[in-house]
């Protein structure tokens, strides 16, 4: 390929990536930072003037630390409020630094309450009370409620905005009731909702319905007519991947929630839920990966710490596996190629035990692997680690031929391949059952105890039958 | 723990569980199952009378094999259509088979156009073609239209049922327009809604009205006047992956889908970005985890196939690492202590390989990783490899000492250690960026690199540094 070549190729994949048109603009980061660097404050407002809050959280992101602070400097002025509650919570903390305590607390205020409290849950508890002490009275009552709800429960996720109306009112008094809250006072009224809430006279939920099936309604019909009364009720303390859960299974866009006397407190909506799904899977992953959480904004020494942890743990199963060949010691020194060869037992098993814990893993996540179908989970997986043992037992004991040519070695490497990987099947399922079934997120510890096992097992397996049947 | 306690703890355990309440009840599933084995079809018809789709869906999918097909011959006449778009795909061709094609294409008719196409596209060309047969003229149509689109593209993900108003329109003539189409036939509206989109006589969308602010404007206003002129418009080739991106970064509830001439051909709504996010979720763990796709409903055989080709993969690289170690035998010979202590240096170097990893994996699917920042998560990266480098090289080298009471080795080991995770912090990060740069998946292909990298150096830095400064 000629340089022109590539330039040409290069362009087109910019081409390309501009034309979806939905992520961040590069051009856009590009002309912010010279003007950053220009200090052209006018400049940089024109530039961000259209683009959506979201995308100039995501621009914040991708400016480096000085750059980052001087953005913020330079369009205080300009700062949207929501800009705070689509950032990353470490680059987060950075604007507030920028912003001191009276402007973000101005800032929060204006925030709906869900993402009000969200915001200020990822502060310190002392910067906590001092923003809270900024902010008005009758908003910081509201956010102080949100605050005192367990994290990651329904009543932090929630948002107190939501429209109820009584049993007894009929479609057209309902539409006349939005129409006059709308001309009053926008704040009665959440920015945008999905379903209108029925209420008894203790303001318990009765029923639900959907704007579109109001607006298709004639005037005169009664709102219990047309309400679903089969609603699912979410209680405030009901853990968040629980919601998470019920909206994907019933494909909800808002949900009710209650306090403990059953009234209605707050409402959810699909798009919490979505930043709540987003978190969880980000959590599974980084846990699987031995990451504490995605650090990707935090500063190197706190990732080096964090990742520190994590390490150490595998430093202490990696020497485990070492003391299990130190027991060898003899064997090897007489047979050098059990060295040669004893990694690819362990390793082989390691890999196969992760597929399993991998299917496992997301399965206890989604709810798919349960009590009821574990037995036949744990067989299934232990019918696939015994074909693919033998599978690989013939395969890798081809290899050993050709390499070593000594049929003792062939057969203990084949015989150690089989033991692994039925070994790592059978802990690949079990142990991120077992976790789950003493309470501990099986993402977060599944891995280290499985190549623990499939380390020790394969290295004993392969030189203890060396040690048996060759020496 | 006596076993009277741990019953109670159990039985605590099982009522929490159900507490929740919102996934499917395990008592259920062993009263289905009771039922099937007395073959009481009525006993079982009022089991799952009042029971939703989705949780159907899920007491199918934890029946074993011979069960599931029992319960759909029982209960077929009862058979939801929405159970079958519920499914997952393997016991979808299951309940299929005992369905028969007439009884799939009656079902699928039912269904709204997506989940038809969604349902269709997943059976094999054969099975397909037959079915679309049996499908009434007018719903093959818009089906075939559906399977036309590329897969993951838009065109396949969207509704074609929505609710367009020419821009002259006022709220009244609007509000009118949806109650006379729900009297006259409640096919012409989409069961449910969250926007209307306002057309030019071109049929190209101008604007969205969502319908809060449309139930809050009295009738005489303009739909111009209220309407959200600046909106997203996804083209029918939009990939998935985008259209869930920018359903993520403006918190949208639906989105206009247009056609190559720019005319509003359907809409895409926020519960199946909800399903695309979870495929694209599950597929990066998947794929990190070296397992093709979600096997959980596979049978035997096919899920120990299409792992084989990973694992095939892996012993290639595990190979090539026993090569790395047999150009040291004769080192190892002399110094037997070489072979116990070698894994550590290997496997600490494929830890924190796969934390650089995963985090770059997953900042790469949520766009928080690009070409513009790229140079500076690669410093990053970097520094927390050398600092955790140099602090595993000190750890490391004090086990080392404890065990063998050698200073070379200590020497070798802790150099090796700070080489080995330098190369993996690098190996992390860039593996990832080099793929995706080249179009190629990096949750595939990444960590089977970067273990080959982290394998080989380690090796190789710590038998070779042995070599040069033991013998």
């Amino acid at each position: 390929m000629t340089d022109s070549e590539r330039q040409t190729d290069e362009e087109q994949a910019q081409a390309e990536a501009r034309d979806s048109g939905f992520e961040l603009d590069s051009t856009l980061i590009e002309a912010v930072e010279e003007a950053l660097e220009r200090k052209d404050a006018e400049q940089l407002r024109e530039l961000i003037a259209d683009v959506h809050d979201a995308d100039v959280a995501d621009l914040v992101q991708s400016l480096d630390g000085d750059q980052r602070r001087a953005f913020v400097t330079t369009i205080r002025d300009d700062f949207h409020p929501q800009v705070l509650a689509e950032l990353d919570e470490n680059v987060r903390d950075d604007v507030i630094e920028v912003l001191g305590l009276q402007e973000t607390a101005a800032a929060i205020s204006e925030l709906e309450t869900d993402d009000a409290v969200l915001v200020l849950s990822e502060l310190d508890e002392d910067e906590q009370r001092r923003v809270l002490e900024e902010i008005p009275p009758e908003d910081r009552a509201l956010i102080e409620e949100g605050l005192a709800y367990q994290e990651d429960s329904a009543g932090r996720l929630m948002r107190r905005e939501l429209v109820a109306v009584p049993t007894f009112w009929s479609v057209g008094e309902i539409i006349d009731y939005l129409r006059q809250a709308a001309d009053q006072d926008e704040d009665i009224l959440p920015h945008d909702f999905h379903d209108i809430f029925v209420v008894d006279p203790g303001h318990r939920p009765v029923g639900a319905v959907t704007l579109s099936r109001l607006l298709r309604t004639r005037r005169p019909v009664l709102v219990t007519e047309i309400m679903q009364s089969e609603i699912k009720v979410i209680h405030t303390n009901t853990d968040q991947e629980d919601v998470a859960f019920l909206f994907r299974q019933r494909d909800l866009t808002s949900a009710p929630v209650v306090d403990d006397g059953g009234r209605l407190v707050g409402v959810i909506t699909i798009d919490d839920v979505v930043d709540v799904i987003d978190e969880e899977h980000e959590d599974d992953i980084m846990r699987l990966g031995g990451v504490a959480q995605d650090d990707l904004y935090s500063a190197t020494i706190e990732t080096a710490r964090s990742r520190f942890t994590w390490l150490l743990v595998n430093l202490g199963t990696a020497v485990l596996a070492s003391f299990v060949i130190g027991m060898f010691e003899s064997a090897i020194e007489k047979i050098v190629a059990l060295a040669v060869l004893m990694p690819i037992v362990a390793s082989m098993g390691g890999n196969a035990g992760t597929q399993t814990l991998t299917v496992a893993v997301r399965a206890l996540a989604t709810k798919e692997l349960t009590p009821a179908n574990a037995a036949r989970v744990i067989s299934k997986e232990l019918l696939v680690g015994i074909v693919n043992g033998c599978l690989f037992a013939v395969t890798t004991a081809v290899v050993a031929w050709i390499w070593f040519e000594n049929l003792g070695i062939v057969v203990v490497i084949a015989l150690a391949m089989i033991v692994n990987l039925v070994i790592a099947a059978l802990s690949g399922a079990t142990i991120p059952l077992l976790l789950e079934r003493f309470g501990i997120d099986p993402a977060v510890a599944s891995s280290v105890f499985l190549t623990t096992v499939t380390d020790v097992v394969g290295f004993f397996a392969f030189l203890g039958l060396a040690s048996l049947l060759l020496l």
